[in-house]
């Protein structure tokens, strides 16, 4: 029997060889990797042209990811495909031509919002949902048809179920938890979930503080009970990993994820003011060695190898196969 | 036998679905397209966003082109393959990391200068020419790593000479002819061209007048003959079309060509004050569907089967497959 695939839905790290050396032992097959939360589309290529200088500086440990068949090769050849998104639709502009070239460009996930209202969603920080704009509904069909997957992770309740509705093709939302579970503000309804995952849409279980049950206390076991209960909810082949690991940053950087240039005040965002940086991580998951550990309060749980197999990557590997590519004709 | 390849090697009309159209009646299965005479990177997406607005509109006629296998495509189902090319280096503005992002984004030639200095080289309208730059030194190693072929149509002597010596792979003189048959300031020595071929780049032969003996009066048959003797000078491999078609463009556009934004007064490159805009076309090649008399002509120099197949096609089409892919570890 080959070895399942090992797939993170979603990653902000500090980059570095260290890292790409820590996913190599931590068999991580695929990483997709955030390249945008504020920046312009000039400012979103900069990422990638820092992204292909890692590409060409440690070729043995990281390739570029633009298909499924790509997580394959690496997984042959005992590297890590990463694949681009970003987590609020700046790259586009104000320009629905931008989705084709970023998609070119690799771009395989966008958010409609951040934490803000944007052109097309709200962001759950907001006060109102209006839903969908009329540049979203355009840019969802624009998305749809060249294969960049709408993800809802940050987005406000109603935007998030008009975007299921609307998109003809399965959403994601690659980095949260159920709300019944820790009822932060980041993390989704039972309504939501049900109606994501009805439509083939993808939830991937973040690890990042915040959205975690007793916060950096979570336990293993609380958070793997937690992946069980949402398998027997919604579905075992609708659910993967985001951990959203944000590993070796320094606070300005969350400053920056939640501040933008959208702001002269700061804000906590998932924080508050006497917490103002990323928390501490629960202490099994702190890097991308932690996912034998994962697997194994897993297994802890009860869940079986398949549904296992499904959850650390297969799943994910399913989605990227049906939602990278365009539509054709195209 | 298979139909020979048809090839052009520069067009720059304003496109519509009769030129494309006209392509199919031309039997004429790829075409390097400019995109780019002063643009910003910006500015060049914008062109890019245009021409995926063409293939999304008439997929029965035209594709967009990455590799030489592409035109087999088009061949085989009766579309023509859009190569896109650069005649500035303007879209990579001072950012080598550019080079790899606009060639993912499809570009597959850049011209090291237009008609002025540039950051990388020197254009024939300079009185100076001090040779390739510290930063186009750098973008030659970076173009022939990624797969986008130098093009010098447009640059000066010494420019040119050094180009052809830097470059690890062959390079491209699209669209110009010899300097010993019309001395224009943009047609190119015997030196160049001896050089450039024999180091496998490729001359294609423009039909625009100004680049023509007896200019818009010049015959077929003078065109040919002087291609029959390049062939024997330069060989019949490394000869090809590059029409330099700007058909149906308003005299404006010869204008930006020329002036861009480096002016605010007048420059008439290679027109002048009487004849300011686009010279007629000779009368035996006004569109794509005149490539017929062309074969033809070179049939009436007396030139083989073969050598006609290569000059209309076979030639480029080794070339785009030899230097459009990035060379190996990338």
């Amino acid at each position: 029997m080959p070895t399942p695939y090992r797939i993170d839905g979603l990653q902000y790290a500090n980059w570095s060889p260290k890292i790409f050396e820590e996913m190599a032992q931590g068999g991580v097959h695929a990483v997709h990797v955030t390249i945008a939360y504020h920046e312009t589309f000039r400012e979103m290529v900069l990422q990638i042209e820092a992204w292909n200088r890692w590409f060409e500086r440690f070729p043995e440990r990281i390739m570029m990811g633009r298909t499924a068949a790509d997580i394959d090769t690496a997984k042959a050849t005992g590297r890590t495909a990463i694949f681009f998104g970003f987590q609020n639709p700046s790259p586009i502009e104000d320009d629905i031509g931008l989705i084709e070239i970023c998609h070119t460009l690799g771009a395989r996930f966008m958010q409609l919002s951040y934490n803000n209202q944007s052109f097309l969603a709200t962001g759950c920080y907001e006060a109102e949902d209006p839903g969908i704009t009329r540049f979203g509904k355009q840019a969802v069909a624009e998305m749809n048809r060249v294969g960049l997957v709408v993800d809802m992770s940050h987005s406000a309740e109603r935007s998030t179920l008009e975007a299921i509705d609307i998109s003809s093709r399965p959403i994601a939302i690659t980095h949260a938890n159920p709300h019944w579970w820790h009822p932060a503000l980041r993390n989704k309804s039972d309504e939501v979930l049900r109606a994501l995952t009805g439509r083939g849409g993808m939830l991937g279980f973040s690890v990042y503080p915040h959205h975690l049950k007793d916060g950096s206390n979570c336990t293993r076991e609380s958070f793997c009970a937690m992946i069980a209960e949402c398998a027997a909810r919604y579905g075992a082949a609708n659910i993967g990993i985001g951990t959203d690991l944000c590993q070796d940053q320094p606070d300005t950087v969350v400053e920056w994820m939640r501040v933008g240039r959208w702001s002269k005040q700061l804000d906590y965002g998932e924080g508050s003011a006497d917490n103002p940086g990323f928390p501490p991580m629960p202490q099994w998951f702190n890097d991308n060695r932690d996912f034998d550990s994962l697997e194994e309060g897993l297994r802890e749980v009860g869940m079986n190898a398949e549904e296992i197999a499904g959850v650390m990557g297969g799943n994910w590997y399913r989605f990227f196969e049906q939602n990278f590519v365009a539509l054709s004709p195209s």
